[in-house]
């Protein structure tokens, strides 16, 4: 029996569970795992609720479910468990998170589908295409800018993608990008945000002789490591490490938190309010 | 409005979410938090449902429950947010647990009633009425035991004590004493579980050479050490410290670890099945 | 036979560490313990030795060692193992840190002796002479600031204070007092800096969505949080703390990681080094 | 000028520190860093010395330091920071180690030469043969398990293989072969021992409850998981985690773990003392 991901959030109120959990007993639907949320600040109610139903697809559950939704004014997501996400991955010249990902997808610890791997620099196209998947070279220089962000948004149209992830990608998206894909581009930044935002942060924590050095999974926003964020973690260092050791570290801290980012975007686990997120387990 | 949780736990099947959420939109209630697992070995469902509604005492949100509740099968506790637990907090000589439990029911961390703090030691008897709290001095020797263990549900009974915390308590409770407060009973033993069992587990430690050492709080069953695990937690060590100074180390974690375990009872996030818990965020 | 810690830093040149040996030698001295790091930016030598050695006094090993400590132009000091150092505590309303060291003193495990704890509101007088303390009331307000740092001074001078700790204290020294006092005024401030700096960090974390909040301990210099990194820690967190159950979890972390800068700074064990400090271990 | 790393463990007495510096300093050598401890149970001294020195090889500054050494009776050798430490590599299906290896050698990480990858099974040859490396498949059957390690012992005779790193090799090494390899044989275990020796440690850890799940990377001796422990992490589970998806989180450890271990023996970090490590930052 096929399992379902239904993704809700809308102004809280009374009801809400019950209206919902009542349309998917209708259904004969069975409920595995279910967490909810309301935020208090904002009163908005977040769900996500993983079903069981002997329905075919995610088209047919969403209509069945369509009235209640309705009624809600609630922002809806129903999704097949074993749909993969259609992503593009936009790297530069570090490789060690785009083989992190193709490993993780490889092993299905990601339920990812690759549309193509975009990178400003040539240099990984080798090793992409080793793994099977499709590489495009669109240079970036002040130029044209504008047009390789056009042809971004082509690739984005023609393969239905429905995530971006920079994977070190190391040139600064326009804001009218960042804004058209609100919420579809998550960054790995190298260090612990909101410490060391912008340019060369191993250098800067090696430089303020922190202790631990981090990194942060987010959202992408117009402004530059202000989006929300996903996840973080951290590792610690010492007087000892250089900051080519820092980075050395710091790369099994950005592919542990990048992937784990990934897997949440992809499992429907994330919801933004503002700038901060709800995570569900 | 008073707040509730809603701790829920029967054989799955569908229609157990819808059944509890429209009984309680029934009442006016609004669902503030929620959780809910299948567990797929044991088909077991569990629930814990944070609720306001404009009622004013447990009992009767339960009676207005209750044919839901009963319909279902299930094993149900509906409680005020803000009543504290009731629990008695057994030590032996160390004071770093017990005085921790102190400061974090002062600092309102731990919504916590003690009935009593009881020792086999009279050592912790001044620094616990200091801080304002009974103690009873109920020494164990091979011979008494029994008397003893006795004495001790006597106590349990005249306080109606919810749950017992042993905090560095260093006797071992009879059989029956565990099965009589099955899921009552809270441990904390000084090493990562199952890894050194028994006596002395940080010498234990040392004289393994491991460059981890941990607390793990678990609730008590007869075999030793073995009940099902609530909070874990390490912090390294290298070949740098002595026993004494793992010991040293390991009290930040026993603390904040049991601390954990017991906060969690308390907000009745958690759930046993068979030798595992459940604990819901 | 007593133990001693040699504390060294010089300009790096080939012989220091066999000048040192051998003096230590000709003493029929026996090294326990020795780190050595040679920082390659400032080419400065920096060294922690732990010695035993058949004489009675500071002063007496110091003298026999002077002519080598000369010679090498270092900067050099020799503290008995056992020499608790004195230290003078600050603190305004927040009792966690401060009772968290008194703590630590009493197990033995900071090796800490309290010349006074000092601070602008009454609050803590009690919890402090409870516990054996001298507690000294100086108001700051915008007008006395002046006279209250004199005052700290004064009792800095009687008491032979050899270093501060501002365990939550929670207002601003003076460039002079900070500059006067340099290297030996250790703060917890409860944010990972260089994140949240200033005032109210856990709203700052609550509001910024991170998913680590953190402590750190520095030492003080003019410029407000800046000051170089001896120790920091992190704890998760989620979208389900407040603000107010952020500063509960974070009150763990910065317990642990102000002792383990105080522990560090007793042992002898820290070197700055421009804004970067070595912690030998 | 080239960097040396000396490494030494003799029985303590005074005077150690003494000769060894003094004989460098007669080769103006200048120590860039030093770490010493005497281990107080078996009064043993152990000495990593980094130093710089205007001589070509390993050989010569041995020979130069060679009356000093024997005059101390004391373990010592002396290599070149840059030799990279010449290793075997063995495997049996599982790739994740083995790939993080790779990558950690391909990025200058690990200063590791691998003679050989060698496994019971023909899985990993292509892998192992597309990143650059010598792939040898020795089955290993109830029958044939000497001939097999005899067949080893060859390849290590052959290209004077240094050490052997067993990255999730499934088959037990017999007693002869791990005495006579005593020291050289790295093993990454997928649990945190003490826990769950032995077979399926994912397993035992989900049937047990654990709310962290570990990786032990350890030196090999005869009897199963139970050598001196160089390196250990761990990582949270909870309920929600099934035995895969455990073994999922568990391969960021194992890989982080096992090269943390590989790199401090190539770095000749590590010292064994009995059943203990010594393993110096």
């Amino acid at each position: 029996m096929p399992s379902y991901i239904l993704k809700l959030k809308c102004p809280d109120k009374p009801g809400i569970v019950a209206s919902i959990s009542q349309g998917l007993l209708e259904l004969d639907s069975n409920i595995l795992r279910n967490s909810e949320y309301r935020d208090e600040a904002s009163q908005i109610f977040t769900m996500r609720c993983v079903f069981e139903v002997n329905i075919e697809t995610e088209e047919q559950v969403s209509e069945k479910l369509q009235s209640r939704i309705s009624e809600l004014g609630a922002d809806v997501t129903i999704r097949n468990k074993d749909t993969p996400k259609k992503a593009l991955i936009m790297v530069s010249k570090f490789d060690h998170c785009l083989l992190d990902i193709f490993y993780r997808i490889k092993s299905g610890e990601l339920n990812l589908e690759i549309a193509a791997v975009v990178s400003n620099h040539p240099d990984l196209k080798q090793v992409t295409e080793q793994n099977g998947f499709t590489f495009k070279h669109i240079p970036v220089t002040a130029d044209n800018k504008e047009a390789a962000e056009q042809e971004l948004r082509t690739i984005i149209d023609e393969h239905q993608v429905e995530f971006v992830t920079l994977a070190r990608y190391m040139q600064i998206l326009s804001p009218s990008f960042c804004s058209d894909y609100s919420g579809k581009i998550i960054n790995i930044h190298h260090s612990f945000l909101p410490g060391f935002k912008g340019a060369d942060p191993y250098q800067q924590a090696h430089d303020r002789g922190v202790k631990l050095i981090g990194a942060t999974a987010h959202y992408v926003t117009a402004e530059l490591d202000e989006g929300p964020i996903i996840a973080q973690d951290v590792t610690p260092v010492s007087h000892l490490e250089t900051k080519t050791e820092m980075a050395t570290l710091g790369r099994d801290v950005e592919r542990v938190v990048l992937s784990k980012a990934i897997k949440a975007h992809c499992e429907d686990r994330i919801f933004s309010l503002g700038n901060r997120t709800i995570v569900f387990q």
